[in-house]
């Protein structure tokens, strides 16, 4: 009996395993690059932490030991995120780190949600984050945004992901507006307009007004400022033009506008101000970040995140924080179950060395060893087979070469066959790795 | 207040799993030049899978949704090994995987067992295993064991790990052995010699004769056995003078014969054969390892591993395989947390670009930008502070140069501070990146 796989447990065969592992190579080359050092963390965190805040809206998945006695009773739980662990990680080890400390971290995370196209219950996160001691530089919130956008952009570059388009807000804008407009739980506005584009303007207006009693103008007004989006500070304009003056306003609307200044010179056409982004129930308290991706707008945002006025605080020192984490698995999952992304073949394997005889595995195994030690990947052929056999094995898996005991190697695509020497012969270096292939629906 | 550790779960400071790190892509770069391809499974098993077997003394976190419903009564658990979850997937997949099939595959596990040092309740593991379809030839059992040692070696050459020594048993061997001694229930010989390291050859013999009934002569032959290792086949001789006759050890001493031989070769003095070694209660059904790390011997064994005649089963075909698991944690918290293995910095950045003014933090970033195109990894300085602070940053972090906007850079080591182009100015390799530092008690 052939096992099911589990609902919203995605795995990939070993040629989508590969191209994950392309892609989690290049997000690692890319953050450290900008000096972000790699956390892990553990996978379980204490209930109490997990569930604080109200975070209910993510499920968690509860663990304790089969055997568990009365006296281990510490309720944990896998995270669902990794922004939890991180302000808990830095909390317990602040004295040892540098502040503003520059980390990502690439890791599982777990919710108990309906999985559906692009949601599942077992996915992967690649977070970045920097936090300060007790104060944070506004250019943070700019230079996170650029590094995730360069990041996706070598991931479009080099591997084929679609393009992407990251959308930006302030939270104090939305605040500073609502409250200039005399709205004294702007909260709970933020939440309504959250669900435009879920329930449309029209149906957003009469939650304003009939579950928050807005006048119809102010909500209106509401509805406006949300449609606002542009790829330089026109933005500033079009809210000035509202009419609507609080000094947190201002402060949204320069932030933002020096996030939006920075990225159209180092990343143009990558970065909108748009703000209708809310982030909904999160406690982001200024930039918030979301991310769609080109063709793959139903999946929502890809890459989201924001600024925390305090990540975490114990009682002493607060540590607030800027960060974005990319939804690995539901960029993946679909581009790879669709065949969109492919690897050019199933094993890292280059040369398949043949076997003459069982009695000559030996000189088989030496060759490989010379290969392998100018970093070639090589494999013996598993079985003293017929020579077409051996051939096949290597065709089956992708293997482009077989050596043969004649010193000759055999390009199984073309069926070239040239004397060569295992201590100089080198592949081409397009086929010494296996690639991404983008496009193919192979 | 500061959050304590989670006794069993430990978590590394950013030196610390930069080491983690490093040691991870050399396990990985060892496995893929031997063709063995990535696979990555789910954390959870259904509880059937994790319980079958009897495996009780695996303990086991039961995992389920804290809002879980009647309907959603799948029982879940973290898996404890990664060799359940592979035998899982293969039969999940096999009409996609070519056989035999050679995978490695390194994840994180859990046991909620009673924590100590080189025994934790969250840990990683990098295993490699061969499977076939219905049969597997015994040359893997070499392959997989010289995988290994290459791997570990190379983490010996490269990083600093200890050395280490396999040994290695046959199952059949001991079984053959047991049988031609009268013995009907070898397994219950083999659980009381298996104790022999705990207890010793009196207690052993004494639990054989008083619990097994064996009479004085027979067990004192069979622990006469368990004393018997050599580096090379000279322990088959050592067995024949015990005066024994059975086919199945015949069987077991030349599959042993054929290991120990090959690795004389490929791997001397990194591999013996040991009758004491048999690998508790694991379901293996021929060749065992086991593997010790010099002077870390009280962890017990840090890499461990076997055939078996049926990895899995689907009742039409048998999937047999061999494979080895490192105990990546085990060998590694114990050598962090005493400061045989740091990073050479707590950071990625080789080069910190100072800023004079806030204004000009934008020519930084292009600077910054200019090195990174270059792979070499850059951060732009936090605060436009003098000079001796900016400095300072680098220096706490162990960054080695400073970049000034008068195009010269600063070796903060040695003070010298030469004119320099960050479109061709080229970092020495050894500061290119952090390096792992053996020894130090940093």
């Amino acid at each position: 009996m052939r096992p099911k796989p589990l609902s919203g447990f995605p795995e990939f065969l070993p040629s989508g395993r590969m191209v994950e592992q392309a892609v989690l190579d290049s997000l690692r080359e890319s953050f450290e690059l900008h000096g972000f050092a790699s956390v892990e963390t553990r996978a379980v965190e204490t209930m109490d932490s997990l569930t604080r805040k109200g975070e209910i809206d993510k499920e968690v998945y509860v663990v304790r030991r089969l055997h568990a006695s009365g006296s281990d009773a510490d309720e944990l739980g896998l995270h669902f995120d990794l922004t939890v662990p991180f302000a808990r990680y830095v909390l317990e080890n602040s004295g040892h780190l540098h502040f503003p400390f520059r980390r990502y971290q690439i890791q599982k995370v777990w919710r108990g949600e309906r999985p559906q196209e692009g949601r599942y219950r077992e996915f992967v996160q690649a977070d970045i984050d920097i936090v300060g001691e007790n104060t944070l530089a506004a250019h943070h919130d700019v230079e996170v945004a650029l590094v995730m956008i360069e990041a996706l952009g070598r991931l479009h570059d080099d591997l084929g992901i679609p393009p992407i388009v990251m959308h930006v807000n302030n939270r104090l804008l939305a605040e500073g507006f609502y409250r200039g407009l005399g709205v004294e739980d702007h909260m709970a506005v933020l939440q309504r307009v959250d669900k435009l584009a879920k329930i449309g303007p029209a149906a957003v207006q009469r939650l304003l007004v009939d579950e928050l009693g807005m006048d119809a103008d102010a909500a209106a007004t509401c509805l406006q400022l949300a449609t606002i989006t542009s790829e330089d500070t026109a933005f500033v304009e079009q809210v000035r033009a509202l009419g609507v003056q609080h000094p947190l306003l201002d402060a949204g609307l320069d932030a933002l506008a020096a996030v939006v200044e920075a990225a159209a010179i180092a990343a143009p056409g990558r970065l909108v101000a748009d703000l209708a982004i809310a982030r909904g129930l999160d406690y982001y308290t200024g930039t918030v970040y979301e991310t769609q991706m080109e063709g793959f707008e139903h999946l929502g945002s890809i890459c989201s995140g924001g600024r925390y006025d305090a990540l975490a605080s114990d009682g002493k020192k607060t540590y607030p924080g800027v960060g974005i984490s990319v939804g690995v698995t539901r960029v993946l999952a679909p581009l790879i179950a669709r065949g969109e992304l492919a690897a050019s073949r199933s094993v890292p394997t280059c040369v398949l060395v043949a076997v003459d005889a069982e009695e000559t595995r030996g000189d088989a195994m030496a060759t490989a060893a010379r290969l392998r030690a100018r970093g070639i990947p090589t494999e013996v052929a598993p079985k003293a087979d017929k020579f077409g056999r051996q051939i096949r094995y290597a065709d089956r898996r992708g293997i482009p070469y077989v050596w043969f005991s004649d010193s000759t190697v055999k390009d199984i695509r073309s069926g070239e066959q040239v004397p060569a020497d295992a201590d100089t012969w080198t592949p081409p270096a397009a086929d010494l790795r296996p690639g991404v292939i983008a496009g193919s629906a192979q």
